[in-house]
């Protein structure tokens, strides 16, 4: 762990300083300068006092020293280079992590996976001391990922409900924690909607088969059509291409779909370009919703997208709260091992034209 | 400097048996295994027909050790997230130095920068032992960023020839070294081609003017037509609404304007979509030359765009071959105190239909 501190100017109180007046040891006026938990009120209180009188004012130098933290949070993106800058999604939650551990003055660096050679190399830097902890999402089930953070043992939160083998939820599993949407809800929501517009048969352009948000976006719809017929629903990866290519194999098999629900903004963008060129009107013949509310996209397609809503900026932030307790509650509570639970966070249906 | 290397497998043999089997001290193996400078042949002979004999492969954690490194080199964007996600330069130039630095296996962790009150914190990471090295771009020239840098006492390569107070070119100055493209000749070649087709009275689209490459390419058009009405330039900012925006201007002050040049694709791409709306054919009543040659905009705009192609993803990685002799000349040749040479890549006219 890296311990180079710039030397605090000498005109500011010390924290030393503050415990003498405050008549206790360093390590108890630092405990409660950081938070307090363990520290007996009154001891708090006489801490408080002297902080207070001194005007002592805790550098980042001097914090990094007693908490033993880097002040730097990796956020990984298990994608290759050109998803990440093509999908509106991971800009958004990208803005909601930077904002957050900016107010936590914290400070972010991105990486992302090209593949699974890139594994060694980014358990090495995670292991090396350099970070606080890690926030990673886009996890697919068989990904190697939480293994490697799991190895480098550097605390994290994870964007997704998490999929894979021997994480929360399944049972004795370890308890991951993590920020997801209430994907199987929201998709419920949508598919209900294209029912109340008297649609018949609407079809399902699903996610990839190994992220769970994509799966329980799949379980929405056949909460809503229990006996859906299995042609009705196309895969698709999130990208824009696949929900155009998945749009032509439905209406090849299906020529008689008059709704298609997208599990994201891009693929039902693509969906709307393959309807537009076989001369289908939408919403008139086809109905479409998508997922996501990427406003770069669902406001700007021709019709605009009606969509369910995430809040992906936001739930950027929650995950940065999330990691800040689990550092947090590591270091004021050693030994009760309990981690902090997971968000799932609401969606809502916006109406646009499209359906 | 962190310094937690995982250990060695047993089973593999170490450095120290391979200084033994050719009678040289540890220090000298390790310098042969990482390089050999300074190194006499016959020693270095030695040391890897040790290495082939006993099948020694240098592992990243013992090379840690040995160099001093972590593995990990900071990308700095000199640009709010928004600009990073919505500008496919920069998508390219991180793929670029991403490619390179897996080559070198070393770590990217990518940083940008919202506004000045980040510096502080970058300052931090980058002082506090991190990262091996620093790739920064897009630094304009009142950036603060130059001398978080310098503070640091990280190596750093820039992309973009440094216009800031005191940088290289600055007489006096130190070197910097930095991987830039021909705009200036670039920007001449563009002009020139659109003078050969016949047009009369060629407008410029300027990128800021606090960042280099944007006055270069200025200067390249001024270059050639040494008389040019100043109302033939309009300025921008590099994104496409400040292209519309500009292209609105220059057809307010000089509607008799016959061709376009503007200093990035994107800029091209706004500047098209006004000449549009105002009915005016490209390029038969304006042709239109860009800069960059971002195919995902040159070749999808109707018509398809002339342009100066600079090899971005290229220069993304000479500035990591140079940051790597950067790092290699400071251990190996320590007190030399010679930076190595800046590169300036070509650039090339790749004509469309656009002019």
């Amino acid at each position: 762990m890296s311990r180079k501190p710039d030397p605090a100017p000498g005109s500011r109180p010390t924290l030393e300083a503050v415990a003498a007046r405050a008549g206790v040891s360093r390590a108890t006026a630092s405990r409660v300068v950081n938070g307090g938990a363990g520290v007996r009120p009154p001891l708090v209180d006489k801490v408080r006092r002297a902080v207070e009188e001194l005007g002592y004012v805790p550098n980042h130098a001097a914090r990094t020293l007693v908490t033993r933290r880097n002040g730097a949070v990796a956020v990984i993106i298990a994608e290759p280079e050109f998803r990440i800058f093509s999908d509106p999604f991971f800009e958004q939650q990208v803005r909601g992590i930077s904002r957050e551990l900016t107010a936590h003055d914290s400070q972010l660096v991105l990486l992302w996976v090209e593949g699974p050679g890139d594994y060694d190399r980014i358990g090495r830097y995670l292991g090396g001391g350099h970070v606080d902890g890690a926030l990673a999402f886009s996890v697919h089930n068989d990904d190697g990922l939480p293994s490697i953070i799991g190895r480098a043992q550097v605390p994290a939160v994870f964007g997704g409900r998490p999929g894979w083998p021997g994480a929360s939820g399944t049972p004795g599993g370890p308890a991951v924690p993590y920020v997801d949407a209430d994907n199987r809800g929201g998709a419920r929501e949508a598919v209900r909607h294209l029912l109340s517009l008297g649609r018949e048969r609407v079809a399902h352009i699903a996610g990839p088969r190994d992220l769970t948000s994509a799966m329980d976006r799949v379980d929405g719809y056949r909460d809503v059509l229990l006996d859906a017929d299995p042609g009705l629903i196309a895969q698709g990866d999130f990208t824009e291409e696949s929900g155009a290519r998945a749009m032509a194999e439905l209406l090849a098999r299906r020529p008689d779909l008059d709704a298609v629900f997208a599990a994201s903004d891009l693929m039902a963008s693509g969906a709307l370009r393959v309807l537009r060129e076989r001369g289908l009107r939408v919403p008139e013949d086809v109905a479409l919703v998508g997922f996501d509310d990427m406003t770069s996209i669902s406001e700007a397609t021709d019709p605009p997208l009606t969509t369910v809503r995430q809040d992906v900026e936001g739930m950027g932030r929650l995950m940065v709260r999330l990691l800040m307790r689990v550092l947090n509650g590591q270091e004021t509570e050693p030994g009760t091992g309990s981690a902090p639970g997971s968000v799932i966070t609401p969606t809502e249906l916006v109406r646009r034209a499209s359906a």
